[in-house]
């Protein structure tokens, strides 16, 4: 098969993704954040495709947006393709746009060949799935898996609304979250940009995603004497940022030891470094780094904390500061996907000639809450020059094409895998 | 000679530091910024002190405040105790006050002991020596040596006051400030707390200030890329903090060893870190730092600029970023004090039997504008833990006084070597 006579339409799904690019704050390019009006014009165009698409569509309790095509033999169960409409502030086009986009073609390439899946068929934009004015990220697909805890639906935005009249505000009803918890998913699949530099370096069309790294947040202080920057000698001085660059030289070197082995995806970042006082003439008294690790294979996470809890405090004594506290801000598991549907898209890829690899997935997305109550898999598309989380960010429409095609071939593949899904999806309850 | 019989009074001298320092705005011990209410506050109180002491008093038109007391023989010149009175915000009690209420303390001690000098002797609290609301430090002494320049007249504060406004808020006239640059200084003292722990560490009384550093101050900026931490592999990142620990590790290192070397005092300082766009899921983009370097001996100062200039850059590309800019921010030369001042400073000391050393002094002072146009030198008391500038900054009444004490005794002894000093300003003019 060559891109002429692949099953979808690609200037229609790209026109989509140019449509719904338009719809954005007019002053910060490209803005829909999820609970700003922004978002819900970009709902309503959604919606209004989805229909013509012959989807039903309807809200769920979580604020998801759902389009839905029964299938011949419902009773068989459901399968997802999902990700989210909304953005960071200042983002791009494609960040979740091209995942549920890329669900919608799929619907309309099957309506348009006359094709009735035996399994349902749901399209979702997940409500929320970058960091809310709430304070919390992936609301939506949290609400449909049974993960929307009800501290949670308290948390409130800047203006002092609580994230439960938010959800109202998007469609949902948070008193009937219990009931919607799906039971019924076989398959959930999501399409992402890969937001790095992988495919694109290797001149690759699609990344099938083994699994979601596991992330943790260490925040470290050093602590020194805020002295004068004139009249201290060298060597009374006990200068905080002398000791925090020797932290941040060690992370660094040992992540790229820790990446270097081929035992796993790693990376740690040192993103956060605040100063102070932050001031010419004054010898640092104190800094506070947060650093962000992320891990395929835990006992690399495992090998990775020891390392800051053991070997950094001597760095920053020698430096004359003080290695005074670390603290684990948060620490999340990572997500196998599941094999078998790695296995599908992997020969949906090579069915199509494209050119594939397995990779892990160095961000969190959907997928993760997804892939706790049924299989799960994702699928990474090139985006130019890794830029994500920007208006720079870039998929070419062959690129979004394609990875719509995998999906399509991929859901044909398992529905017609008589029962199949359904039975994964019960033995994956019973683990 | 011991304390008991020292010709200055400790506790009045003490007193005066005490109530002084209870003149502050009261929710930021110790703040009396120059051009507030509070600092006319302060000035009220010292020129009441001042007239109680013989001294008669004025405000020249550069906003100083003069105690002064007429020689016999006045045409010898004037010899000047000065240092201020204004304070940083959330500074201490003794930075600049401690030399104003020496100098107050000496001609209080002169007039107890019946003595009447051959020389005119000024007290003076020179306007704003800290950094003012209008961007100027030194104003005062630059004033009375004509270093105040036309357009520095014209900086204005947060207000939109020009600083011409400012001075005459204060008593002062610009108007006149070309009729009153001195020419009948035969010397100036200026006592000061060290702001550093150099005697407090070696048990000394007095630090007799051989030099005032220069301070040379430089911005670096090193460019990265702002990925994604989560999905840019170590070896594709371009992380502008990896590059930036790498040049304050270094030049942490140069300076230790510039400073070891024994060929006069040096300090380099790494105050100023910012590091954009600070957010612990993004490879840092830039980071911009400012490194303050002082020294007393302009060849390491050159020596240590040229490091900066060609040894940092490939430090930098070495891990992925570019070193992209270097700029000189300021640079103001290392001044001199008055050999023969010193040596009678130093005589005094050992005359009262008071442990001392020679030493730089690493932080600016009105001594430096005096120094241009005439004698000056300064000494250093020691001060608690080297704090300044924050309200725990602190020294001993015994400490205090030991200073005033070499001062009268320096005073004395510059008034009896018969018009000595008024040759030295004539040869120092000449030179």
């Amino acid at each position: 098969m060559s891109p002429a006579n692949w099953p979808v339409d690609e200037a229609r799904l790209w026109a989509d993704a140019m449509a719904l690019g338009d719809l954005t704050e007019p002053d910060v390019p490209y803005t829909r954040r999820a609970f700003s009006e922004m978002f819900l014009k970009g709902r309503d165009y959604l919606t209004a495709r989805f229909q013509t698409a012959g989807l039903e569509t309807s809200i769920d309790a979580a604020g998801n947006l759902i389009g839905r095509r029964a299938g011949s033999a419902p009773e068989l169960g459901t399968l997802i393709i999902g990700s989210h409409s909304d953005t960071v502030p200042g983002g791009g086009r494609f960040d979740g746009v091209a995942g549920v986009l890329a669900g919608l073609e799929v619907a309309r390439a099957l309506k348009d060949a006359g094709i009735t899946l035996r399994h349902n068929l749901e399209i979702v934009d997940c409500l929320a799935e970058e960091m809310s004015v709430f304070g919390l990220s992936c609301i939506g697909s949290r609400g449909m898996t049974g993960h929307l805890e009800p501290d949670m639906l308290a948390y409130q935005n800047p203006e002092g609304e609580d994230l439960a009249a938010g959800i109202a505000r998007m469609g949902g009803d948070v008193t009937r979250l219990p009931q919607v918890v799906r039971d019924d998913i076989c398959a959930y699949l999501e399409l992402h940009i890969e937001q790095g530099r992988v495919l694109e370096s290797a001149g690759e069309d699609i990344g099938v995603v083994t699994n979601i790294v596991g992330i943790m947040r260490l925040e470290i202080t050093v602590t020194g004497l805020a002295d004068h920057a004139g009249t201290t000698p060298m060597d009374l001085r006990r200068d905080a940022l002398s000791g925090a660059v020797e932290v941040v030289a060690a992370i660094r070197d040992k992540a790229r030891e820790i990446a270097g082995r081929g035992e796993g995806y790693f990376v740690a970042t040192t993103g956060e470094f605040d100063i102070q006082p932050g001031a010419a003439n004054v010898v640092p008294r104190e800094v506070r780094l947060v650093i962000d690790a992320r891990a395929e294979n835990p006992a690399l996470m495992q090998e990775f904390l020891r390392f800051a809890q053991n070997d950094l405090a001597s760095l920053v004594s020698a430096q004359g500061a003080e290695f005074s506290e670390l603290k684990v801000l948060s620490d999340s598991a990572h997500t196998e996907c599941d094999d078998a549907l790695q296995e599908q898209l992997a020969q949906a890829a090579e069915g199509l000639g494209l050119k594939w690899r397995r990779m892990a997935s160095g961000a969190g997305h959907d997928a993760v809450f997804f892939s706790r109550i049924a299989p799960a898999a994702m699928i990474f598309i090139p985006c130019r020059a890794g830029r994500s989380h920007t208006p720079e960010e870039w998929t070419e429409p062959g690129q979004l094409s394609a990875g719509a095609a995998v999906l399509f071939e991929t859901i044909r593949q398992l529905d017609a895998a008589e029962g199949a899904a359904a039975a994964e999806i019960t033995a994956n309850k019973e683990e």
